[in-house]
Order: C-alpha cells, then sequence, then structure tokens
C-alpha cells in the first residue's frame, strides 16, 4: 500500500514523545492547553441544556456548512466590534480554528505553491499546510512582528499565494505585530496579490495595553481570511471556531466544507449561541485573562530570578506564550530529550516551530495551563540545568580551542 | 487571487439549488436526512447533562486525536459483534463518516492516482475525493453490488490506489453487495495491492433479511478502512463517526486527523459514550427501523401503483434510498428542474452522482424523512408528471421518425 507523498512530510515528528512526557508529575511548558479550571462549566451545563428544552426541532439534524444562524450573527456583531465589517451570511463556523487553516490551505494551495510563514510558527499550521505539499518561504520574526522587508524580498523574488499570520500574541513567541506592520503587510499582499491567512485564537487574550485593528480591518480587497476559536477563550473540548473572508474565497470555503465534513455539530454551535444570550462572554474572558495575566507575571519573574545569563525571553503582552533563546550552538531539542525530560520538565523546541527546522537555540513556553506554584519550581528547575549546560558546553568550546 | 486547480472541481454543482428548493411545501425525496422525530432527544439531553456533572475533568479540555478512550471501548465492542476483529486504540472517533471519507483520500491520493467508485455512488464521496485531483473509474452496479467482472478489468489495467463503496444498501441505489462479491472484492484487493474504504453509515438500517459481515470482517492484511457514523442512527447533529483500519493506514490516518482539526468535540464524545450506558443503542435502532421500513414499504406500493410503465426501480432491504430508472434517454436533471421543482416535489438526479456524469436516465429518492402521506403525494405527483413527459417523449420520437 503505497500513501500519498504528502504523508511523508513529518512537521509533526518528534512532539508526540514530547506530550507524552507531559503526564503526571511532569511540569509541562510545552502544551498551549487552556486551563480547565477556568471553563465556564455551569454556565455551559445550562446552555446545553437550555437548547434541548428549546422548540429547535432541528437541534440535532444536519443544518447547513455555514452553521447556525443566530451564532453567525453574534459573531458578525462581535467581529464588526473589533473593526471586522461583515454580517452572518460571510461567516462559517469551524471545527476550531485548525479547520480554518486546513480549508484556507486546501483552496489555495497546488503541490509547490508558495507559502510564506512566519519563522517560528504554529506547529499545527505547518501540519495543515504539510498536506497541500507548498514550498514554504520563512520570514523571521521582528519585536513586532514578521520582518517586513524580508518578507518584501520573499514577495519580490518569488510567486506566494498566501501569508500566514499569528499577528496578535503570536504562537509561539507571544509577539504582537506593530499598526504600521498590518497597514504594510497589506500593501504587500495586494501589491503582489496574495492571500492572508490571519489567525486570532488568541486576539482577546490581552492583558496589558491597547488592542490593534485586525489586518482585516484593513483589508479592501477581501483577500484576507480571519480565523477565530471558542477554544481559548471558552472551552477547547467544543471544537468550535469561525472564519470570514472576502466573497470569493469565501464561497470557495464553505463548499470545502462540505467535502470535508458536512458541517459543524449544529447541537453545539447552537448551545454556545445559547451561552451568548445568557452570559456575557466579555466578563468571563476578563476573569480568564486575569488569571493568565498572572501567571505570566510569575513566569516572568521567575525567568528574571533564575535564568542564567546568556539566556533571553519575551515578555509577552498577552496570549499564552513565551520565547526563550539560549545562545548559538545550543540544541533545545538534545536539552529537552536529555536534560527536561528526565527532570520531569518540558517545554516545545524551535526546531519543530519552523519547516527547515533551522533554528536550534530556542524554545516555547507555555504558562497558560500550569499553577503558579509548578510555574516557580518548573522555571527554577530548567534554568539549573540551563546553567548545567551552559557551562558544559563552555567546558567544550574551551576544550576544542586549546 | 488564484485558488488551487482543486476547486475547479465541481460534483457538488447544481445540486444546491436542488437542496435550496426542498423549503416548506416541497416533498423533498432528495436529502439523506434521517427523521428528526426519531432522534432521542431527551435521552441525548440526559446524557449531556450527567456528563457535565461528572467528575471528568477534561470534559470541555483537548483530549488526543483518537477520541475519547471509553467511547472507542464500547465502539470497539460493537464492531467486534460485527465481526471486525479489533480494539480500542484502533478506532479513532471523526467528524461523521465523511471526515473519514476525507482522511483515507489525504492519506492515499496524490493527484492522477486512481479510485474506483461505485457508478453511481455518494456524491459527498465525490466532493472529498475530488479535493485530491484523483483519475476516478466508474464500476457499474448490479443488483447484487458493483459489478466484480468490471472491476477486474479496471484493475488488470490501470493502478489504482483504493476502492470506494457502500455495501450495505448504497447510497444511492440501496443495493447490499452480496457475500461472493465481498469474497471476491477483498482478493482482488489482496491481488492487486489497493485499500478498500468500506462505508458502513447504513448498515444498522436492515428492514428485511439477514446481515452480512462488513468487508473488513474479510481483511486479513489491514487493508480495508472501515468507516461508521452515529448520524443516521442516532443524530447528525452530533457530527459523530468512527474509523478503523490495519496498523500502517490507521496510524497515517490519526496523523492527518491532528492537522485537519485537532481532534473531535470531547464533550460530544464523553456525553455520547453516556448515552451508550444508559440506553440500549440496538433497542433505539429497532424502533428507528421499523418508521423507515413502513416508510420504504409505502414507498414501494405508491411506485407499484402510480408510476407509468417504462420506469423501474429498486427495492433495498435497509437504508435510506431506492433507485429509480427511467428509459433510456430520458433526463432526470432536466426533468427535475422543469417538471418536479415547479410542482414542489425533488429527488436527486443521476448524473450528480458519478464523476463522469453520463448516467442521465436514474434519480435516487429518499424515503426517509418524509411522512407516508407526502410519500404517497408526492410520488403520485412525481408518476403524473413522469407519464405525461414520457408520453411527449414518445411524441417528439415518432415526429421525428415520420
Amino acid at each position: 500500500m503505497k500513501l500519498a507523498n504528502r504523508t511523508k512530510k513529518t512537521s509533526n515528528s518528534g512532539l508526540d514523545e514530547i506530550f507524552a512526557a507531559s503526564g503526571p508529575g511532569v511540569i509541562s511548558f510545552a502544551g498551549g492547553y487552556p486551563d480547565q479550571q477556568l471553563f465556564p462549566k455551569q454556565e455551559l451545563e445550562k446552555a446545553f441544556s437550555s437548547s434541548f428544552q428549546s422548540s429547535n426541532s432541528n437541534l440535532l439534524q444536519y443544518n447547513s456548512s455555514l452553521g447556525y444562524l443566530p451564532l453567525r450573527d453574534k459573531l458578525a456583531q462581535r467581529l464588526q466590534d473589533d473593526g471586522i465589517v461583515v454580517n452572518a451570511d460571510s461567516i462559517m463556523l469551524t471545527q476550531g480554528a485548525q479547520q480554518g487553516i486546513d480549508l484556507a490551505a486546501r483552496l489555495l494551495l497546488d503541490k509547490g505553491d508558495g507559502i510564506v510563514v512566519e519563522a517560528p510558527t504554529y506547529l499545527g499550521a505547518l501540519a495543515a499546510f504539510d498536506v497541500y505539499e507548498p514550498t514554504y518561504y520563512e520570514v523571521s520574526m521582528d519585536n513586532d512582528g514578521m520582518n517586513i522587508e524580508a518578507l518584501r524580498k520573499v514577495l519580490m523574488s518569488h510567486q506566494v499565494k498566501m501569508i500566514y499570520t499569528v499577528p496578535d500574541f503570536q504562537n509561539p513567541t507571544g509577539t504582537v505585530m506593530s499598526l504600521e506592520k498590518r497597514k504594510a503587510l497589506i500593501k504587500l499582499a495586494n501589491d503582489y496579490d496574495v492571500v492572508i491567512l490571519e489567525d486570532g485564537p488568541y486576539r482577546n487574550l490581552r492583558y496589558k495595553g491597547e488592542s490593534l485593528p485586525p489586518i482585516k480591518h484593513f483589508d479592501t480587497q477581501g483577500r484576507v481570511i480571519f480565523l477565530g476559536s471558542f477554544s481559548k477563550i471558552l472551552a477547547p473540548g467544543l471544537r468550535l471556531g469561525w472564519l470570514t473572508a472576502g466573497p470569493e474565497l469565501f464561497s470557495g470555503l464553505v463548499a470545502l466544507k462540505g467535502g470535508s465534513d458536512v458541517e459543524s455539530s449544529n447541537l453545539t454551535m447552537a448551545s454556545v449561541n445559547v451561552y451568548l444570550e445568557e452570559n456575557d462572554l466579555d466578563e468571563h474572558i476578563a476573569t480568564v485573562r486575569s488569571t493568565y495575566k498572572r501567571r505570566k507575571d510569575v513566569m516572568i519573574e521567575s525567568l528574571q530570578h533564575f535564568l542564567p545569563s546568556g539566556v533571553s525571553y519575551t515578555n509577552p503582552d498577552g496570549g499564552f506564550f513565551l520565547w526563550l533563546t539560549m545562545p548559538a550552538g545550543f540544541d533545545s531539542t538534545e536539552f529537552l530529550k536529555n536534560n527536561l525530560i528526565p527532570n520531569k520538565v518540558s517545554f516545545v523546541p524551535s526546531a519543530n516551530l519552523m519547516p527547515s527546522k533551522k533554528l536550534k537555540n530556542a524554545a516555547r513556553l507555555s504558562f497558560s495551563n500550569v499553577s503558579e506554584e509548578d510555574i516557580r519550581s518548573g522555571i527554577q528547575t530548567m534554568s539549573q540545568l540551563l546553567s548545567a549546560k551552559l557551562i558544559s558546553m563552555k567546558g567544550i568550546k574551551k576544550h576544542v580551542k586549546q
């Protein structure tokens, strides 16, 4: 049995053992999980119960690829409040934002087509893109988002169909793309006729400062596909996200959803709609934010306190992640396997987070689903192991020099 | 913005208007919907409520691409009872069987690869396959399933990666593949190293006679991917199906599910698991079956009574569909648009149900979600329109002959 060529791509490879190592007793900074203690379980139970009790006779029936209309109406209002001009007819519900990534790639990418990704980027996006066997172009990340000059050079010299970006609290660096870069990005996309896939799962999770408009806000040509998700602000176990795009892209995405899984769960969509009617989602998000903010602060304090010199980190204004950079020559995959995991700590090594696997000396740390106590203790352990490792590296270097 | 080549395929084209025409006042034999009156709404409400009340703290959290283990355990038992040797570790939960079709195609099909489909076949499968731009080989249907000699000829002369079949109460003809053909099919697949995608959504909906073992039962080489679904026996609004396959295929399918939508809804999987603990699914299926059987009988009686001569139909032992064949030269798409829809009746014309769109003179009739009264009245209307059409066709022929 010969499998399709696409199955040879292995962006995901090696991560299974990392997540497998995130069992009991392990302090895992690896997963991008929200904290399940924060899920509004009672309110969601009530919402599901209400929707079962409702007169909606179609509750458990097929609906449409677009999804449950009252929920699309509410999402349209939320997106409008966020600066995206949209109505329910151009919103589709998806199985989390992940399905939106898959559908966008499916819509646009023939084998070999060019796609720009941030380097580093979201591992799950690479897993989705890999299936369509694109040509990857990596654009490095600055403190204020993608390096626009590097992007310009790629677009000038290569045929690119799509640019994938997480502009708000980027996965994995935590970086926010500046207003100037958002405008520059859309201008470049217009100039070079490229689609932007804007992935916004962390957009509502800002802990500090003012929100910037989504890139989609500046889109006058319908070339931005915007993805949102309830996974990080409500609960991932619902598997519910949404997308919106210009008319040409949107109708293609809707047609592809049909062949992919027909539609999303009508029961789930109707129940989340009831949740939004009966509760103030923004109030819920505010409480969630305060917990994550505290954890982020604890992680930053712990890093300040324990990290050896020569290791730097980002200090994000929101989201779930920060980015740790070790000195050149450091191999974070090897460090994870031989040092961290045996001492029951884990993170995601940088090599997995870019198609080229070039960057070896960095790692993603997630603080979202770790207690403050475990953050302190895990960062202390990691820092001690880092110190020892860096000292032994210096020793080797000296030895080599002699 | 240039879309991917795959988006030019349009197996789905023209069907939107048909389903749009299935609004209020229309007697629709087109949709393959189960009857929502039969959904165990109260029991499902109780099951969701129980799972919210349970101590399962992961209920709303991410789980794994495989899906909720206790439910996979129960499905393993059900599959074993049905003649498939399997355990929970080789079962994955999917977004309905539709996602299983998509993942199987994704796993196996490079552009141009050969795939055998029954002619006619399930429209949604074509929509899933189209994405991977395969080369289609159509094998005609006999009264006892795929024409095995035709299949043999295809396999002898073409490189084929996968055979897609709905052996039980086939969509759209209602046909059951005979025991002999099941054995012959697996032998051919072994001889020519081809994967079989066995789609079994109607398997439990037998109204008459004895069940035959699934093709997967005869699979000694792990080359059958078997798909099941709760959509027709519980409720499609759950979007829950499952698949099992030999180890090599299965591990590939699991990896692809991750990039596709991460996993299925943990809440839904856990709640359906509770439903299965608190209820006897087979008892529920028995009541569902009796309603669908009555409707099928009413449709057959109505066809016997009203249909003009020259039109034949299948009389299925289960499932949702039967197959209507008009005389050669008849165009069922044209008849649907110009005669049926203006008179508020609809069906699915045969041309949409095969990649070549060759077969013009047949149609799929679904009885599953139409009341007995509407079945009688709709079949009467359709028959009268058919009679008039056939007479006018004869008139034209005569006229041409003169």
